[in-house]
């Protein structure tokens, strides 16, 4: 990794996760001012050598690079609009969780006010940032996210997706979306073993190295979605996963079965079409159709 | 692992799993007679050295143990129910997947007739059979957990939860819930991304990592459960996880959006009776109060 130190870098935005951007910069020796809405989120980076800035345009004003973690797409209009004449020339990076139109609207905004722009979306917690598993999703701006490399990859593992500043939020929701439904199943493991005297911390135990486990047949599942063929042989079937045995047990155990009927749903309307005798991955069938 | 191979060891039912298992039993050198409902599911077994039986008599009556993998609770009393005289004072191994209603009936009936009786989750595919990884739930007779331990450490890493029958089936369908749950979030990511012209392959690449690192968040969230607090500092509010982001990008590429809504709904129903502020971890209360 290399670390140019002459770069300076602001963060707007001192949540959690922009206070690990920023804490990661001032690692690496990059010299950084920092600013949020609310004072007093600052003292713990500026004790770490950043400077705090009073202001947004303060901040703006003083880097060259203006990083903007803050709480939504509107937050981010409603620090940046006034700044519009200051940014002008400058470049943003933009790791704001947002959806794909909104970063695409943002990049539109960047365009007229001529600001090199990129959109990011970190796929990780604010304890990962700069250590190994982090990961950012980026796209918009290939002459910044070459340029900016070395100051990005203080994060984590950078990933391009294209000029088309919605791709990295649109993957980065996408992986997010995956998150929180495996934080229900979860939830709902934890609920079912709970009245027998377990523990959620037992069971995690168990269903955090059968659920990493279980990630590895995601590329067989995704081999037979790209293939289109959902008969090839070796599969699960429907039929097979009706998931009748896990939502009885549920209601035995007094807890709702609306996590696991979900899936269900999605299971029954390809049987109902007919396609009972093939593979489980056909179930992307029933998400690609709304019903 | 001791292998004792003075013992036989029969195993009904040839699908995918017992085929597994039975392989594996070989590979150690058990004694091993197989019988499957439809001919010709022994013949790769046979050849590998295992001894096949025209009926399910044939194989109890050679063997002391006796390991049942078939498709569901109702083909269990049908193969064993005219059997009973025969499996008098034996051992049964019941690794077929059944509620723990069921798995709590059949040690009754297990024990009316004599029969010592152990149940099984497996916490494997097939292919995982003997290999890192594979893990298998035990409840009921301690004794034959104790006395087969060699046995059963064959085919993985063997988990006993007490005389109750029924512990192992609950432990195994909930982490099998969590599995569907989890399979259904992957699908949802991949439906998203695919009309950005990303391949559920490339998807996969990244959604395993990416949910195989989260998984370590699992005990982070037990804590909070088990603690009952879901005030405690340092946790992702009820309010910041709305899914809306993910809900209209969703949306927007014109798929279901009924995986993510059915996480959203937990979150609501938290939020609504007042607890916005708390830790994401309460959707467990959403889960554990059926609506």
């Amino acid at each position: 990794m290399t670390t140019d130190d002459s770069v300076q870098v602001s963060v707007l935005g001192l949540g959690a996760m922009g206070t690990a951007l920023a804490g990661a910069l001032l690692e690496s020796g990059y010299a950084t001012t920092v600013w949020n809405r609310s004072a007093g989120k600052a003292d713990g980076l500026v004790a770490r050598g950043a400077v705090a800035a009073g202001t947004a345009g303060g901040a703006v004003r003083s880097s060259r690079v203006v990083v903007v973690c803050l709480l939504d797409h509107e937050s981010v209009h409603e620090v940046l609009d006034p700044l519009t004449g200051e940014l002008a020339g400058r470049t943003v990076i933009n790791v704001t969780t947002t959806s794909p139109a909104q970063s695409r609207e943002l990049a539109a905004w960047a365009e007229r006010a001529g600001v090199a722009y990129l959109d990011g979306g970190v796929m990780a917690t604010p304890s990962m940032i700069g250590r190994p598993g982090a990961s950012i999703l980026y796209s918009g701006s290939a002459d910044v996210f070459h340029e900016c490399g070395p100051l990005l990859d203080v994060w984590g593992t950078s990933s391009y997706f294209g000029e088309d500043a919605g791709l990295a939020s649109l993957y980065d929701l996408a992986l997010l979306a995956g998150m929180y439904v495996m934080f229900a199943g979860f939830m709902h493991g934890a609920a079912m073993v709970a009245p027998a005297g377990v523990t959620a911390g037992e069971f995690a135990t168990r269903a955090a190295p059968w659920l990493a486990a279980m990630t590895s047949t995601f590329d067989v599942l995704a081999e037979v979605v790209d293939g289109g063929d959902y008969t090839v042989d070796g599969q699960q079937s429907l039929k097979f996963s009706s998931l009748d045995d896990i939502l009885a047990a549920s209601s035995d155990q007094g807890i709702s079965t609306e996590v696991v009927a979900m899936v269900q749903r999605l299971i029954h309307r390809q049987i109902d079409a007919g396609h009972g005798e093939e593979g489980f991955a056909r179930i992307i069938e029933s998400i690609r159709q709304p019903g």
